[in-house]
């Protein structure tokens, strides 16, 4: 998967493209097919289907036209395995997608789709932990001069601001780590009636029927659920969480761009990026891409939002439809911007004479707090200025031995 | 304090007004003062000093007014203070503010504000689920037809269809609650130097000056914390959090606004509002209003996403200015729809026959899926094809029995 | 070109693909090596180059890869040019792309995308002027309630509510025909300073040069401009004018599922939507989809607005990059409900008895202000209580009617 | 009108305060009024009300706090017009707001107080024009370096700099220049049923009835139309406007900040602002301001959107009540930018000396793209390669002198 507008989109390789939620929508059939038959509410005879072979990327095509007039993919999918069924598995042909709608299987397809990109993403935050606990540790004594509205204010040290790129990176990681990702098994409503209905010879028809959700979640590795048909916060959530992470990559982006300023100087890009026209050039390239990405998120998580507050009914029109390609937009974009930052913070130069050199030619500007500090404590002002600097580091250093351990 | 362009506004009282606000910093100068004085760093003649008394309504407009030439209204502040207490305690003049920087005192102004706000939301919310657990109990059994993408489905419950909504704000009572609001002590460039540098004659400096977050964190009760200067996820989670509580209320308003439509008849707000020149309507005014918020809270929120990426330097140029009225506008309207959401639970009407003449109505449509069910499981169609609906009230209803224990 | 996630997609046909954005900026490139020749600062070997023979699909994955490093797709898309020229014509490998910049491939490819899919939304528009102006026409006197705060209000035509359509409609026509799509040229920051050094043998090399922009223009069917590389106005203009086509939209759709509720059944789609599992669901799924798209467009317009105030420098890190994946899904989008919009119009069916019997059974409610105002004016209630209904709709047939001249 | 929490606030002063907001209703009423007695559809006795008198200050807590109840301030005030007409003049009382609706009212004083917001505006950005036209007059061949990814780029001038800044200024002038902004004259659903009625004896009822929107626009100051209660794109377009302008300011802001700091030191604003803590601080505090308002704009504008396309029915149920303080709030602060920016042009200190130092620092890397071009085309690198940097600043400053005639 490529997309020429979004330079550095192949990182996510694969993960939410259409191929992948077509994959992913056979899955839950599969897995739906395969609880149903365990349960004893189907015959045994659809039990351990091999659905994913009978679709691939050819029926692309054919289920997404087919998509506009059933509103969504999953009826159009469920036509293909139907056809593709009936020669093979007469039963398999009639039980599939029973008990389902259509909502079930996209969005629990979304879900196992956000899976695989959380997954990416949670490593890159703990490798960025990592990365940057070591930038921690070897500047813990490296100083520079403090910048505010863009000013000089006081000496401080990268060590600190390292940290707080750190601490921003594992509040980030915290609630990515916090997600909780279900399967989605209510039928036509929320109240899972046809399976129910389907279960009507079995000892306790509801408790059978209700019991799939878990099973659904084990065999897909999601977590059991009460249907969230209308009760968006697993989407708004993943929406949040995803730009926590942007924003706190995007204020590492910011610094990088502000400090690889051929001025100031005071950071680089190991391996800049490259011009059409001036050979001189070492753009800030990951850092300009990932700042894109934290420009962009904010709203599509607004959108998730919305989409929330106005999902009516037992099904909304036109709420649920938006958070599709959406959310899938936006994981894919935290995904690469993942691994730009980890390449970024992994390859980032730091000019500590440059940092030293600017701190000593402001070094009257920049001591002057610190003189009129001493003199109300009545005394000579001493030493490097730069406060508890060390100590504040120790909070997140030990925030990172605790993900790193 | 009233917002003609925002009704209902008067239910957040003075929360976060500009009063409030002006004495949230009076509050952090004073409790500071305090805390110097209390760790030997100030003299003991600046403990326990009665800020408050200096400072009032009629110093709004002045520090208002100077607050544009500062970037922010702190400095203004602490120019009054000096000033008031320059004839009545002259240690107290030399030492206020001594150690701080003006976002330390705006930024734990803040979070005492929007501890208050969040504090009113958080009862709010305990108050809906009790109300929503009540409503869900007494529903179990109230058969309703489902409708999605606006058409009727199968038959539901209202119980379950109130059980969505007890999810929803169960969900945003999860978020609130887990809110941490910190205060902010850094000084200049969040090193702490000056304090330390004030701190010069005690054992352990930089142990005395870092210990005072903890003191003033106990004397606002306040959470106690590094600095986070341009570490803003602490804004962004209240507003991804009461942006959570609008969707929550939004939803259920929006499903109120439908089901009241007098065609459908199945719900109605107890006292609905009156019109200008239309004596017969009675319009589902608070459902309006809380829609209202919830499609105005995600660009709120957005808001402060873009500010938190954009945080950069050790105080950034705009982006942290961009939050200080984003934050008080999202929470006083999150405190508005609370009550509001409150009132509506509590004086709903649900018309139970109206929803059984509906359901009756378009029996052999939404029967349908029933019997082919039946078909393919080669049966009769049995009972009323609620399914799990019951039972899918269980598991919201031990969530409000453990937020009401 | 599909899209799983959002229904409807492959309407927008290749509009804006990547494909299509290759080939954009191909034709850009062959364009100005063109326009060089033409005024003699290039040799004349290059006239009249077919580059786009030298290009294709096979070339996307290598560009899209390529275009991270480089931070956009232009300099990658150079390398392959030059490449593939260095055989066939070396004084088009040494002149391709010379004097431009990629911002200025880029900006101009992006408008010839975008003139593309605002040509076809523009067709739409008039079309839906065409149908509405017929609608607005045939039901000017049919009567049926007006609903304010989703109830009943008093009586009103439906000719005017699709009065109403058709003025939104016209608005968004009048906005997509304001819009200028302007060449981007000026070289490395603006001064096209490389062209004017090339130029320097010519009598006039600085109007040699700034000629190139009206060349190009010409060749490529843009408008001539000045360098806009960090004035983004062009951008949010297209963002601000999609976004008011899918308000326009969204507020029909609105309608369109309000009133095709079952409980109402005032309008339907001809032809609606199926489900998977419900086999007498006739859904609104056009409305649904176009529904989706208008809650889904302000955020991206939004983004635009941000990366166009956030635009610095000569060319700015980031909020640059964010707008071309923004622009092109935006603009698909739009042209997706553009052609959504225009089959809900032309199949609308408009169910006049169920009009008539909502009003005449809401008839003694929604004539209680007639009474009031007879009772003001002293005389008997007169007529239908429509007022200028009729009246109203002149304004916007009179501006469909210019339109469609 | 003060706000702590948005310093500069008060640039605003009392425009689109409630106290306006409530006085701007008032007139509407009186307008209203009057017009109905010029008509001859009310007594004489109505005409030339002083309404204004009746209303006041003192009315803001209880007009506000009634609004809830009615879903906005408009029946509110139809009270307290009543009651105090009372007395005075029964017949007054008697027709005050008659034939009127809610929507009427709010609509027509938001878009007065809209007209007082934009002509502040207005103003300030021709005043823009004439300090950003002389900026670039006086700097036309003021050589400094181009930025772009935040690297050096090639040699510019600061002419072309500012060129470009006004014409982003231009651009935000044209379209705030083509506003209009209607009255809302339509009644409770937008068919002026009840003014017919009431002009029932009259020879042309709908004739009188529809003419009264022309005279109340004529009386006001306002553009007649037809009702636009559910066909938002006005307060879109006044969204869109204002945001326009945001970005202009926002993006000289971003380049004033950017050239500011210290290591640059290009640029900087005559009075900087000051520090709480550290005396020799001056800070960039206007364009830190302008930059906070850029960030924020673009969200509102998104509401407005947001609730354009959500606009259903005759009036809708929340999407209409959205709209007025994101408005309000949206063109105060445009208002207050306006004038921090007009105030940041005006003291711009612009230092030649390092911008030459800079240019001559990097020059052999800025001069490498000349070298490369003059080696295509066989020549030796000539002049100061600023390229047509001064022919580019023509349109922009004829463009200006067209404002400023």
């Amino acid at each position: 998967m490529n997309n020429l507008l979004w330079p550095g989109d192949e990182r996510a390789g694969d993960l939410f493209s259409d191929e992948a939620f077509l994959a992913a929508m056979v899955a839950v059939e599969e897995a739906w097919l395969d609880a149903l038959a365990g349960s004893g509410i189907a015959p045994a005879a659809v039990a351990k289907l091999d659905l994913q072979s009978l679709v691939g990327p050819q029926h692309l095509a054919v289920v997404a036209s087919a998509s506009e007039r059933g509103g969504n993919p999953a009826a159009a999918l469920v036509d293909v395995l139907r056809a593709a069924l009936a020669d093979v598995n007469a039963d398999g042909a009639a039980w599939v997608h029973r008990g389902l709608t259509s909502q079930d299987v996209v969005d629990t397809a979304l879900m196992l789709c956000a899976r695989d990109a959380v997954g990416v993403v949670g490593a890159a935050l703990r490798e960025q932990v990592r990365l940057l606990a070591e930038l921690v540790e070897r500047h813990r004594r490296t100083p520079m001069v403090a910048r505010t509205l863009t000013q000089h204010a006081v000496p401080t040290t990268f060590g600190l601001k390292a940290a707080g790129w750190l601490t921003g990176v594992l509040d980030a990681y915290d609630a990515t780590s916090a997600l909780v990702l279900p399967v989605q098994v209510g039928g036509a409503a929320g109240t899972l009636a046809a399976t129910v209905e389907l279960a009507g010879d079995l000892d306790d028809p509801v408790g059978s029927a209700t019991a799939l959700s878990l099973e659904l979640a084990t065999a897909l590795g999601l977590t059991a659920s009460t249907p969230w048909h209308t009760t968006r916060s697993t989407m708004t959530r993943l929406g949040d969480a995803a730009t926590g992470c942007t924003d706190a990559w995007g204020r590492i982006a910011t610094d990088v761009l502000t400090l690889s300023r051929p001025e100031i100087g005071e950071l680089s890009e190991g391996a800049g990026g490259t011009s059409s026209t001036m050979p001189h050039k070492a753009n800030p390239v990951l850092a300009t891409l990932v700042r894109r990405t934290a420009l962009s998120s904010p709203s599509l998580a607004a959108t998730l939002h919305v989409a929330a507050s106005d999902a009516g009914d037992e099904r909304p029109a036109g709420a649920w439809h938006a958070e599709w390609d959406t959310l899938r937009t936006l994981l894919r974009r935290t995904v690469v911007a993942a691994g730009q930052t980890t390449e970024l913070l992994a390859g980032l130069e730091v000019r500590t004479d440059r940092m030293a050199a600017t701190l000593e030619a402001a070094s009257d500007a920049v001591r002057s707090e610190q003189g009129a500090m001493a003199d109300l404590a009545g005394r000579a002002p001493s030493g490097d200025y730069v406060g508890a600097a060390d100590a504040f580091i120790e909070a997140p250093l030990a925030r990172a031995a605790g993900v790193l351990a």
